[in-house]
Order: C-alpha cells, then structure tokens, then sequence
C-alpha cells in the first residue's frame, strides 16, 4: 500500500523543504483545520499577525531575507482581501510569497450557500479569486484530488522561480485528504533554467567579448539581482573583475560598500556629486537585475546609451539593441562568472580601469543642536554594523538612508517602488524571523559556539505617520521575543506628501497625541511582564549621539525605541531633488503632448 | 458665459448635497490636489484616519448611521487595495460608500510610465480597477472632460439608490478641469422608483388584500428594511397595524424593544424560546429588506412556508410563490403604510391578533463573582439609553448582545454578515462623526437650546483579539474630540474561533502582553495633552457593576475604556448553538451529496 499524507501535511512539507521555518498569518474558520495540518509539521512555526496586510508585509519582509518566498495563511473573503496590497508589494518588487487561503468546503461552494463572507445570495464563491489575478504568477484552487499535489508542486515552484506572489486555495474539506507521500521523495525543481540554450549561449558569449573588449567597464547591480538569488554573484563577478561597481536606491547593500572599487548609488539625476558622471563614462555597463521605475532612476534620468549597455534582466537580456526574450539572468551571471573565475590569467579581463573612486560627500559636521536630515542618515549609517538587516520606510528615511555608507553585509529592506507607507513595520517582523533562523543556522555550523557579533542587528527606520498604519505589530516582536532598534521620525505627519505637494494642508497632518514613549509598554514590554523594552527620545543631535554610542544600546539585547523629533519640513536633499527632476520631465512630457 | 467650478469641487459640492459632513481618507501622492479642491468645499470636513482599510469601515459605520453613503478618498494602488476588504463589507451589508481614488494624470497613463504603485513595465495602470470590479455597484473614471459631471452624476446617484459601494477614479489632472456650475442647480435625483407600476401596484395591492384576511399577521424587518431608509416606514406600519414585530440579529433594533408588541430576535432555531415558534405560528409573515445569510437565519433554519411569505426585498419582492423581480420594497412600503394610515376605521386591516408577548428571559441573575458571558450581555443592555449607538464586534459580542433589550431608539451597528474582524473599532469612527452631525442639527432645530439626554452615546464592544487589527484608530477618536465608551473583553484571543475550532490550539492565541489600561494614554488622553480619558478594569460583577452605576461613566463626557476579563472558553449560547446547528445543516448536506 502507498503511504499518504494529507493534503494540509503534502502542502507544508513543501514549505517546509524550502527551508522555510516560519509561517505568517491569521486564523479564520474558513483555515482552521488547515492550520491544524500546520501545526503537526515540526519544521514550521505559526507567527499569529494582528491583521492581514501586517502578515502580508511579514511574509515579504522575510522572503528579502531568506530568499525563499514568504507563507501567508489567510481566510476567505476577509483575511485574503485584507492582505491585497500586501501582496501587490511583493508582486511589484519579487520578494516572493505563497499565499494559501482557506476558502468554504466544495459541497458548500457548489450549493452556493449565503455564508458569512459572502456578499449576496447565489453568489459564486471563487469570486475574491479572481480579484487577486494581477498580483500574482499563478494559483490552483484544490479541488480535484487526483492532482492536488501536483498542482501544489506547480504552483510553490513557480513562486520560487519567479519570485512573484502564487496563491494556493484550500477549501475546508479536502485538508485530510490522504495524497501519496512518496512524491515528497522527489524534491521540488526550483532551479531557473533558461530553455533556449542557444540563446543563453549568445548572450554569455557576446557580454563576455563585450567584457574583453571594453575599456571602462562597470558593473551596475540592481535590486532583482538581490531578489532573484544574484547577490553572490553579483559580488563575485565584482571581486574577479575589480571593475568599478555601483547599486540603486532599492538595491543599495548589494555591493560591499567598503570596498575601494565602490562608486555609489546610481540614480540618474539624483546621485553624489560624480557618481552619475563616473556610471555614465564608462563604455561598458553591464546592469543585472534592473528595475527602471521612477524613484530607482532618478526620475527616468538616467544616461547610458544602449551602445554602452548589457542588460541582465530576469525576463530578458538585452545586449546593446539585441533583445533576448525569456532570458533570465542567473543562468546567464553564473556562467559568465565561472567563466572569468576559471582564468587565472585574467586574458578574459581588460586592463585595469583607472577611473577615480567616486568619494561619498559628508552632508553635515553637526555636533550639536537640532538634529537634521543632512545629519542624521549619514550618522545612522556609523551606527550600522557590517551585517544588520536595516529596514527604512517609504518617507524620509529611505530617501535619507540611501547616504549613509553601509557595512560589508548590511542588507537594506525598502520599497522605493511599490512605496506602501506601513510596509516596515509589518516587514520587519518576517525580518526577524528570517534573521532568528539564519543566526540559528551559522550556530549549529560552529558547533553552537557563540560568535559574537556576527549575529545581525535588526534595525527599522519609520516615521511617526507610516508608524501609525501598522502599529500593532511592533506587540509581535515583542510577544516573539525579538529584539530590533526602531527609530521613530516624530516630524509631525506625512513629511513625504508635505515635499510633494500641500506642504501646510492639514491633510498631511496627522495625530500629534501619540506618546512614542509609552509604545513599548503598552505593547508588552514592561517590568509586569518582564519583557524588557528600552525608550529613549531626541531632540537635539547632543542626545541622540549619546544613545547611539551607549554600549547597552548598540547590543540590540532587548526591544529599544529611539524616537528622533525632527522638523516637519526639512526634507532629504534626495527626496526634494527626485520631486525637482520628476516635475521637469513631467512639464517636459506635458510641453511635448500640448 | 457660463459660470464654472472645478471638477473637483464639483464632486465634493454633490456629496455635500446629500447631507454629508465628513469624509474620511489618507492623503498620498495622487490624491493631494484633489484634497485641495475638498477643502475649499466648506460643508465638508477631512478626518485623515490611520489606514485606508480602517477608513473604509469609518465610512461604512457612518452611513450606517447617517442613511447617506460614507465617502472615503485614497490614493493609487496602495490605497485602494488596502481599503478592499472594508469596500467589500459595505457591499455585502448595503452600508453605501462613494470610494474616490486619486490616480496617476491622463498623459502618464497614456506613457505607461513605471511610476511608484505600479507593478511592472509598460504595465495598464488601470489594472487596479479592474480588481475592484466585483464589490462596487458601478464606477467611473474621469478621463473625458465632456461627460465628467454627468458621470459623477450618474455614479453618485447609483450609490445612493442601492446602497451599494460605488468607485469614482480621478486622474491627477482633471482636478481643476472646469464643469458647468448650474449643473449643479439641477439636484441629484436619488430616489428609489419601480419602473414596472403595474408590478408595484400588484405588491402593494396584493400585500394588502392578505394583510385584510390574515388572523395572525407579524411583521419581521430585516437589516436591509434600515440599510434602505425603511426603518421609520416599518415602524409607521407596526404603529397602524399593532401587528406583533420581530426583527433578526442584523436588523436588532429596528422595532422600539420596548413596544409591548415586540417580540425579538427571529434567527431560526438560535432564538430564545417561545420567539421561532411565535413567528412561525403566523398565517401572514410580512418580511422587509430580507438577507438570508447563515447567521442571520439560525443556519438556514428559519420556517416560514411561502404560502404564509410575503417578502418585501430591495431587488425582488414575493408574495407566496409569485416572485417580482427588479420591485424594491421602498416604494411598495410607503404606499402601503401610508394606505392603512389613511383609513381611521381599520377597515383594511384584520382583528387585532392575541398573540402572546414573547417575554425575554433573564439570563443571569449574577450579582458577584467572576463575569459570565450569560451575565454580561442583558447587564450592558441594561446601561443603554434609548437612543444610543452601540456598535458589537464580530466575535462575543456580536452574538452576546442580541441577548440584550434594546431602548425605544438604540441603533446597533454590527456586521453579522461579512463578519470581519477589527470591524467596528473603524466603524466607530464613522458612526461617531455621523452622531456629531445628527446632533448639530438638532441642536439647530432646538434654536441651541441644550436638550440634555437627547444626545446619543456611542458604545463599542470589542474583543482583544479583533481590537489588536485596527487599535490605532482610537487616537483618531481621541484626535477629532470624540468620547465614545468603549468595552475591551479581555478573554485571551480570538474566542469565537475557539468555539469554532481548535478550542486549546496555539493559532487561536494572541499577545497577551498588552496593557489596556495604558492604550488611551499611548494614543493621545493624558495629561501632558489635556485630553481627558478614563480607564477601568473589570475582574468581578462588583468591579464592573460599580462602573457601570458610577454617573461620570454614564455621561461618556470624555473616552472611556472598560477592560472585562472574562473566561476564554466562555461562549454566549447563541454562538455555541450557531455552530451546533450549522455543523447539523452541513452534516446533513453531505449525507445527501454522499
């Protein structure tokens, strides 16, 4: 007789082989049985979210660090539709989610009952399915047992290789039924392959004559490198090559930025002073994992002509005008880095480049007063040890973040493109999670001694408005034990809008009531609960440098809140300079279409 | 020549001609110069909630109040999508709502730029209106200058007829495009009319023929009787007729519960005793503004024979078996209270009916001890006032106050139906400023005068579980002034899901870490901001009897938090024997499918 498991168990065990160990959501009558299955799978742990959209925003946050996708379990109607923007997110940046949803039994679908949940008699069920299409790869609705694992397979896989959200609907009633086990023997295939070879073939070999012809290369890496799995070779291409290397706003970290053959974030108009220059000198730029929005361009200013262009992109390559459809880049950047890795000679290699390293400018010399934009990001960025995970939120503090210099492994978390305000909060908690499992990984690696210090601080950057959309999951780090820096920027509402536009309006205000000091107690973190949680608050940079130079402070030993108070219309020069050039090319577009 | 007005002010002066004082949102990038021309409308007033999924319930609550739609304003992608699961929940229980999402200009969208909240290149950036589609009556996007006003017109006017969520998309650049001022001379035509009045007359004339010859008539006012401005009509016609009343658990509060002809809560076979059998003993049931769900009729186990049936709907009406589709029941109301009204000698109308008063049991007669879910429910009907409104959370509260005898003029905001939870701390917003507007006006009508007790208290009931998704909007009570009373049960998670499911089982748990008594604090009544709040633990009968008699507590004039801790594994009875009988229903389902 064939062993089965079933169906709940199939599915987790697939989770489980991604090496997944934290799963994010919120129960639901319509998932309950369906987290029972959860719950027998050893390898996983349920992390309860106070709400949807925070358990979305979990599950992104934590695929950006595992690189495997984020689970979201959710129930029907309510719990799926909670999580939408969640999941358009990650849909727009790759994080990669699988979002299983509990929906009503078949019987109960099919005689269209008028369940809670519903929105009118006779209703077809599958209704909120198709509202989810645009974000995501795929989904399979389990309904037919004789493909149910198959269909699970398809669907996890396709979220992996793609990156992109897949929702996986479970109706209540096929949760216990019995799916032969033995096909959990086979893994799961997640490996990208490229099916045209020919194709791949060309594009390896036209860059790497690009790459031997070329006289100022410069390798510019972008952020679906880091969420296509690229990081590491990206970094390896960099050290084999030495050519000059640079990132993006949203894949800012992906270079060792201490690294002397490091120029800076390219963002067009919106760069250092010679950052753009240096970039746009070369006669070689080759762009891996391009993401060409607004906000990562510098307001669609960026000057690289396709005559001096190879782009690795994760649906096409394109090599000066040549496009090469359906090529992803992994395949492409591993072999092309075997390639110049496997010669020692480097006769794959041009002559060393000479260009300048491009210095980062010190924006402010304060050393005390009022703290400031120009101040405190590149001041934050001291603070940051050379393998934190920092999260900055849409606002101030990702435009503010971008100057600061970064650690050899800092990894930054930031949505410059979907640009949810909120995100971080909910993102830092899957952060968290995925940075407990990588400490506990590298602790059985070294034969559970402790390393100090190579344990990654998880540090999260919002402000006083975004905060106030998501605040309730700063209690989740606190009922799971974690402990992440928050700095809060209390500058008196939506600070970002205030740039755009309305810089007064009261529309862009927001409660100024909030005591941020009494946060972490009512959260959890206080004596009676011996939960302990540390409070501090700035006004002047004099405080704020004796926070960040506590010992206490730096080892990140328990939950700590920093609240800095700021003025509510300074702004990040880069923030007011991306409004500056995207209002140029806007009349520009408008003066064109008149 | 004529006179102009800009299109946005244009929209903002037809909502305020229905009456409507507030409207709620989050300003973002797409939206901010249409916020411009909103407050240059000076009827209105902005309330910037938290988040857009807690605005959507803000402005469900406040039409559930205010008869009128709730208007909620976001921006592109974010914004909208964050809102949907709110957006769907007014759907599902017709509460109205004129959702206006600000998004990218028309020449933009035209370029396909890859802007911020969109998802990926060349992408339609009206892709999020399609996912929209299934949980809005209709909608409109303003690109044509030609037919702008009249499609605000046309949107507006569909909205408020059917109570059904409605979508109005604005481009950037239309804000200030100039309509036709005199348009608005012209009102908007929102009232309900059958087009058939032939198949009106036969309802009416029909409904009145078996009203002459019943002997045991009742009449049973459904929550879409009040969703559809009916209630004051139903309650005309249990004036006229002195017909015994029942309402459901959506529509509790309809009838004055005070009214020695009231007879309850009719839900099937989860009624008190004596009530199904009192209803179903009738030869003529009258049932207005029906919604059949699974809660709302004892898991489908209501038993009124259609030849006894006369369902008065908001798209059909039904007299035995003959069904009229597309006849609202507004309409057919009017006319037939207004028929009986006019005729002194009740010639139209039967002998008065000897039916006996259902009487309510007492439940509870607990003076001490630990807080029963028996106890709790009749004890806080008892704090009611006549014309409070008391909003109960999906969970324990929901099912627990139906127990309760309502005052002549409590109005209950609950959502029985799409049952999501966090619901009502958004709701309450609305509801709050929707009763601040009501009581302006009356004061108005009074010449000033101050007529104490006239004012309604609002009352929210929540659970820990449902409180930990939407607390944040609290400090927006707290923000704009308002002094709700609000109750916390503290029973250590999502309870209704233990008496679903997993009774003991860890996913049905929740943070148990925070500290009620300190979350007005946090959220801005202290002190140090000179907003009064008041907070209150409750262990015992005593402790929580000693709130409710203390008068300062009664008044409700500053926001006050009672915390009740109660047993987790206590059920109100109609929860339990919800459940019980829907597993029956569904056992008995799939013995016949099977």
């Amino acid at each position: 007789m064939t062993p089965t498991i079933s169906m709940g168990q199939y599915l987790f065990k697939r989770v489980a082989e991604l090496g997944i160990e934290h799963v994010f959501g919120v129960p639901g009558d319509f998932n309950l049985t369906l987290l029972d299955e959860l719950f027998k799978v050893q390898e996983l742990n349920w992390l309860g979210v106070c709400n949807e959209l925070n358990g979305a925003y979990a599950a992104d946050g934590y695929a950006r660090i595992k690189g495997s996708p984020g689970v979201l379990v959710t129930t029907y109607a309510v719990g799926e539709l909670s999580a939408m923007n969640g999941v358009a997110g990650a849909y727009a940046e790759h994080a990669g989610m699988i979002h299983i949803v509990g929906m009503p039994g078949r019987a109960v679908q099919e005689a269209r009952l008028m369940l809670h949940h519903t929105m009118e008699p006779g209703m077809d069920q599958t209704i909120y399915v198709g509202m989810a299409e645009p974000i995501r790869k795929t989904h399979t609705i389990l309904t037919d047992e004789k493909t149910m694992a198959q269909e699970i397979d398809r669907v996890i896989e396709a979220g992996v290789k793609s990156k992109l959200p897949v929702y996986i609907y479970v109706p209540m009633d096929v949760v216990g039924t019995p799916l032969d086990a033995s096909r959990l023997e086979k893994p799961l295939s997640t490996e990208v392959v490229n099916s045209n070879s020919q194709m791949e073939d060309e594009v390896v070999k036209s860059t790497l004559e690009l790459i031997k012809n070329s006289s100022k290369p410069s390798i510019l890496a972008d952020v679906l490198t880091i969420r296509h799995g690229g990081r590491e070779l990206a970094r390896r291409l960099a050290s084999a090559t030495q050519f000059p290397t640079y990132s993006t706003p949203l894949s800012k970290g992906v270079f060792d930025e201490t690294d002397s053959k490091y120029n800076g974030v390219y963002n067009g108009e919106v760069s250092f002073p010679g950052c753009a220059d240096s970039l746009e000198s070369s006669d070689l730029v080759l762009n891996i994992g391009f993401l060409l929005s607004d906000s990562n361009t510098g307001g669609f200013t960026r000057k690289i002509p396709n005559g001096n262009l190879v782009l690795l992109g994760h649906d096409y390559c394109q090599i000066h005008d040549k496009k090469f459809d359906g090529i992803h880049f992994l395949p492409v950047l591993k072999r092309i880095v075997e390639e110049i890795e496997k010669d020692p000679k480097q006769s794959s290699l041009p002559k060393p480049d000479t260009r300048a390293k491009v210095e980062t400018p010190l924006l402010s010399t304060s050393t005390s007063g009022p703290i400031t934009q120009s101040y405190i990001w590149q001041r934050i960025g001291r603070f940051l040890r050379h393998n934190d995970i920092v999260l900055t939120e849409s606002g101030t503090a990702q435009f503010g973040l971008t100057d600061a210099t970064f650690g050899a492994h800092t990894q930054l978390i930031t949505q410059t493109f979907w640009s949810s305000i909120g995100y971080t909060v909910g993102a830092c908690l899957g952060a968290l999670a995925a940075a407990k499992e990588q400490q506990r990984r590298e602790k059985q690696l070294t034969s559970n001694e402790t390393s100090p210090g190579s344990s990654s601080r998880v540090i999260l950057i919002v402000g006083d408005g975004s905060l106030q959309m998501t605040v309730q999951e700063i209690g989740s780090y606190i009922r799971f034990g974690f402990t992440p820096v928050i700095f809060v920027i209390n500058n008196n509402g939506y600070t970002i809008e205030r740039a755009i536009h309305g810089e007064r309006m009261g529309y862009n205000d927001i409660s100024m009531l909030w005591d941020h000091q009494a946060m972490l107690g009512f959260l959890g973190a206080r004596q009676e609960t011996g939960v302990k949680g540390r409070s501090f608050a700035c006004r002047t940079v004099e405080e704020l440098e004796a926070v960040l130079t506590e010992e206490e402070f730096q080892g990140a030993g328990c939950i700590q809140m920093c609240e800095v108070f700021m003025e509510k219309l300074d702004y990040p020069w880069r923030l007011s300079s991306q409004i500056a050039v995207s209002r140029k090319k806007m009349a520009q577009a408008m003066a064109l279409q008149g």
